[in-house]
């Protein structure tokens, strides 16, 4: 392939293949989206960097702003890090609203102080006008790890429990029904929000999580995916677990598209020792964004570094990373 | 103000303007692109973002890979800290060749392991054709802050010296030369490099440094004019002191531009206490980022705020902020 698809910014299988073919050799760990764990002296920290691109950037539940800062907020604790700092670097197109980045400013404020983390560097660029689309946001963020926390796909064992801790597809959902002018009944909601107090709660439940991750670009499926192959097992989950809600069901089926590989900004996925399942879910449900977390499947050996969805009617479904691009900019 | 202009990102006073009326107040300490000092439980770290949006992506003396690498690892530099760890966020425009991508990794993986930098996380956006250009680039950096090191304009004080490091213009000239397609004999080239060495050598000098920075989007006379405001003090400086190199100074004649205000992307000022400077300078002529270094000026009372420009005819001339945008996208 001698150019850059939209696929490739997809979280799914074009993904990878850019990032193992051509960042990975040369920059060594760097993963998805997901956070560095690097020493500074004495200090464990997790580092991440995430730019946000969606498109609209005004949308049910949120805007790029919050997304930007619950995005990064949400990598560091599913590293199983406390997020503390976060810097931003705006390129805007000229002409671009003031008031608009007026909002967007105001929002990445009021989602920082709801995670309890600071923005402490920025930077601003302009484009011509025509040469970038609104506003684009990166932030990176910090975190500070405690000794003896290793979140890791490769700390999965036979046996595991797999956890959601809310409903999926809402993002996603919300982004699509607003870049096409669709309405629904009741309307769908973006998920943003930071995850960092989720997080907290399930380490006071137990200190032994084994994989955390956001399934955010590529969905759950993608996540999954990524983290079967890594651990070398096989993950099977249950439809019927899945807190998909009625109006995303509704809108995916309409649409066509499948709730397990659209964008969540909000929930997270994780693995756990089955002696400790009830505890943390019961643990996230006390937690206002934990209030639909279920388990949902196991891990075992039957398919090393395979994904099966058993269905509803008593079937089973290979679930694959997202191939190509289901829809593009929706982070 | 009502739209965003491109003078809103051009390291002068609207840029200024921008930051100081809608980030300032929302997000607390966000400079021009300053890195941030933060505490990690007992450690001192250093925290910087920088997005580049160069255009040309490729011009002579590097690309928007090494500049991204070396812009980050300088601001950390100038902050007094040694960089340790960078992230790299990319929004790349959808057809965007393969080839240029791979030299742009290439040039950053060279840059980072010419400064001793690792790049421990990544984040890889694709935006549809016509909403980017070409590829745009965020680096965020770490690095760690000695006890005790303290850089900042309000540590200047009257008596002090003022001294460059290198030569002004390069990076200015050498990008609008190739925006336009003109050339000069000898060929302006891009100053782009780390200066973390320069800074270790100038540390082993004398542990007493005032203020450093780098002076890049708005120039020299647009960083000594932030630190006269933000110290209280009056900065002379000596035009015949000045390295500007016959190359840029003709160039800056042929286009009407002043070398005081076009970016450099491999040079630094420092403020010193003037029985350091000798000693300094010494140190930082026999590094080879520092050949050219200078005593350039010096810090008094008389007109606080102010920067003034000593001229080789005998007058004076007041340097203010670059008002506006003289080159966009010159990083």
């Amino acid at each position: 392939m001698d150019k850059i698809l939209l696929g490739h910014g997809s979280g799914g299988k074009l993904m990878h293949a850019l990032i193992n073919e051509h960042f990975s050799p040369v920059f060594g760990n760097s993963g998805a989206g997901d956070s560095a764990v690097v020493g500074v002296r004495s200090q464990t920290l997790a580092y991440t960097t995430d730019s946000y691109v969606v498109s609209p950037l005004f949308f049910p539940g949120g805007n790029i702003g919050d997304l930007a800062v619950c995005g990064t907020v949400n990598d560091l604790s599913v590293a199983g890090a406390e997020p503390l700092y976060l810097t931003a670097g705006f390129i805007i197109e000229e002409g671009f609203p003031m008031a608009d980045l007026k909002r967007i400013i105001a929002s990445m404020a009021s989602a920082a102080k709801r995670a309890g983390v600071k923005i402490v560097a920025g930077d601003t660029k302009v484009v011509n006008r025509g040469k970038a689309d609104g506003v684009f946001i990166n932030t990176s963020g910090i975190g500070v790890l405690e000794n003896g926390i290793d979140i890791s796909p490769k700390n999965i064992r036979e046996g595991d429990a797999v956890i959601i801790s809310g409903e999926l597809g809402n993002h996603g959902v919300a982004i699509l029904a607003e870049r096409n002018g669709l309405t629904f009944e009741p309307p769908v909601v973006s998920d943003t929000r930071p995850l960092n107090g989720l997080v907290r709660a399930m380490y006071q439940a137990t200190s032994r999580i084994r994989f955390m991750r956001d399934p955010t670009r590529g969905g759950l499926a993608t996540t999954l995916k990524e983290a079967a192959l890594e651990s070398g097992l096989c993950i099977r989950i249950r439809e019927q677990s899945l807190p998909v809600p009625p109006p995303v069901s509704g809108a995916c089926s309409l649409l066509g598209l499948d709730p397990l590989y659209v964008a969540n900004e909000g929930i997270l996925t994780a693995v756990v020792d089955p002696v400790d399942a009830d505890r943390i879910v019961a643990a996230m449900r006390a937690h206002e964004h934990g209030r639909s977390a279920a388990v949902i499947g196991t891990v075992d050996r039957s398919a090393p570094g395979m994904v099966l969805l058993e269905t509803a009617i008593g079937g089973s479904r290979i679930l694959d990373m997202l191939p190509g691009e289901m829809l593009p900019r929706i982070c």
